[in-house]
């Protein structure tokens, strides 16, 4: 059970470590939704995304506990670069398994944050498997990218921040965000309930990977029927913590197609001159879909990060 | 002469009508630069650009004096959109000349404001005429891109915000902003000139459209040798005005290539997260290209805009 306390003990832990990062809203998205948008940017967050609350969250409690001397994860994203940032910053080695495949740069970028990255092939069976020889070697702890209590109430801090800056005299009436393995997702809906009871939190998922509907609506981890996606952030499925919040807390999930992933990230992109990742334009996709549901109303949607490979852009 | 009093007023006048940008900094670009940086992101401004301060300033004073009841001007870039969207504040109806080669993308932009959009051969003669057609046929007034001390304080006024946001315990030790005609250079080397003093303003130009540094060392207009740059929004020579100001209040000018030009953009674009067009990278350029002249400064960098062709980048 993760409490309002250990959201709040969470955002106190992590603070001089990240960004609190801005607002946003934009009079053209306004009208094109018929809404009132708050983009809350977590794409200017330390990292390029709201991965480094959960893992600087996680890393620096594995530090503060002496839970052990080094830090592993396996990620080929933006958790791999949060977990190397977080341990960059209490002086710990991290050792982070990489599928082999993974672009060069995010390589490049995990070993500028001074973490050792080891290569394994591209399947889970040999990320699982690499971590658990780093485990044997190094007696590091392992840091999972969602399925973790501490690194949910590291994400729950973005939604905290939105919750805060719009204030209590008009809160808002939904929040939105994408789902991939949940960790986000859940956090928001945990704050969002202890904070804001009358916000809805609803999710976004792309239809090439539509696993967590499936769950939400089944009650147990489904898998996707298929996996064909731009929105590469948001191809995990949910574990049985995060599908457990999930379905307590969370209002809804609606699924967008790749085209209308681009668009909205197009729109982004035109409009409010800030770069964002695919993943990160699935709930302005929901909403530009569905008007019936969200006009009139005031939205938070949280702009989930912005590192994209400017040589593969999708327009 | 444009004194600071009619600066305030600009600023005054403007303030319902235009956005007072953030100043964004970022930890890796200041390691690259060794200085710390200071940007004034003019590309989140309306239009997506700082044109729209120095547009909306001349066309609310030309509406309160009475000047005319037309406005009309000849650009392709973002002059255009500033003039159009200032004639939609004050109801006038804004009659753009653009040359027929201009993107269908900027003519629609301008349309959308409410604008009429007069086409024309893409020469400056054939721009002109345009609007003396113009100004025969409704008796609109024109508002120049920069040959203007309403437009140039407009201008001015976003290097104001700069200096005020930094305030006065730890004065800026440069301001670094772009040159094409000098409307935005010439307001920001006034300001800084009233307001901190202590503060240089130093230029950033194209090699590919280096007229400026040729005017600025001669002390009258001068053509530049050959035009070719992936700078737009920077190809225009000095007026007789912005060069007497330019040359009163700025310490320097610096050109930068093409291919520094672009690494300087691709830089902001993948650490700030934000877009901006290729002439706003320039100031950066100089900054990485000069790092004996900027290290261990305080620098403030004006980033002029964000309306780029998505799909027409060059990386």
């Amino acid at each position: 059970m993760i409490s309002l306390e250990s959201i709040r003990d969470a955002h106190d832990r992590i603070r001089p470590y990240i960004h609190r990062t801005p607002v946003l809203t934009n009079h053209t998205l306004n009208q094109r939704a018929g809404a009132d948008l708050y983009f809350k940017c977590e794409n200017f967050q330390k990292i390029g995304a709201f991965k480094a609350r959960g893992g600087v969250n996680a890393v620096l409690q594995v530090a503060q506990n002496r839970e052990g001397t080094a830090i592993t994860t396996h990620s080929s994203g933006n958790h791999a670069q949060a977990v190397a940032y977080a341990a960059r910053q209490v002086g710990m080695p991290a050792y982070i398994v990489m599928p082999r495949t993974a672009p060069q740069v995010k390589k490049d970028a995990v070993r500028d944050y001074g973490a050792e990255v080891i290569e394994c092939e591209p399947t889970l069976e040999a990320r699982e498997q690499g971590v658990r020889d780093v485990i044997a070697q190094t007696g590091a702890v392992l840091v999972h990218p969602f399925d973790d209590e501490r690194v949910i109430a590291g994400q729950a801090t973005a939604a905290k921040e939105l919750i805060e800056d719009i204030g209590t005299d008009a809160p808002l009436d939904t929040i939105l965000a994408p789902v991939g393995g949940g960790g986000l997702l859940s956090g928001t809906a945990l704050i969002a309930h202890y904070l804001s009871p009358i916000t809805r939190v609803v999710a976004g998922e792309p239809e090439g990977a539509a696993d967590a509907v499936l769950s939400f609506r089944s009650g147990q981890v489904e898998k996707a029927p298929f996996v064909d996606t731009i929105a590469d952030g948001l191809l995990t499925t949910l574990s049985d913590r995060t599908l457990s919040i999930i379905r307590q807390h969370v209002t809804d999930i609606l699924t967008v197609s790749d085209p209308e992933i681009i668009a909205a990230m197009r729109l982004i992109w035109e409009r409010m001159k800030i770069i964002v990742e695919p993943s990160c334009a699935v709930p302005l996709a929901v909403v530009l879909k569905h008007p019936d549901r969200f006009a009139g109303q005031k939205i938070g949607i949280i702009l989930t990060g912005g590192n994209v490979d400017l040589g593969k852009l999708p327009f």
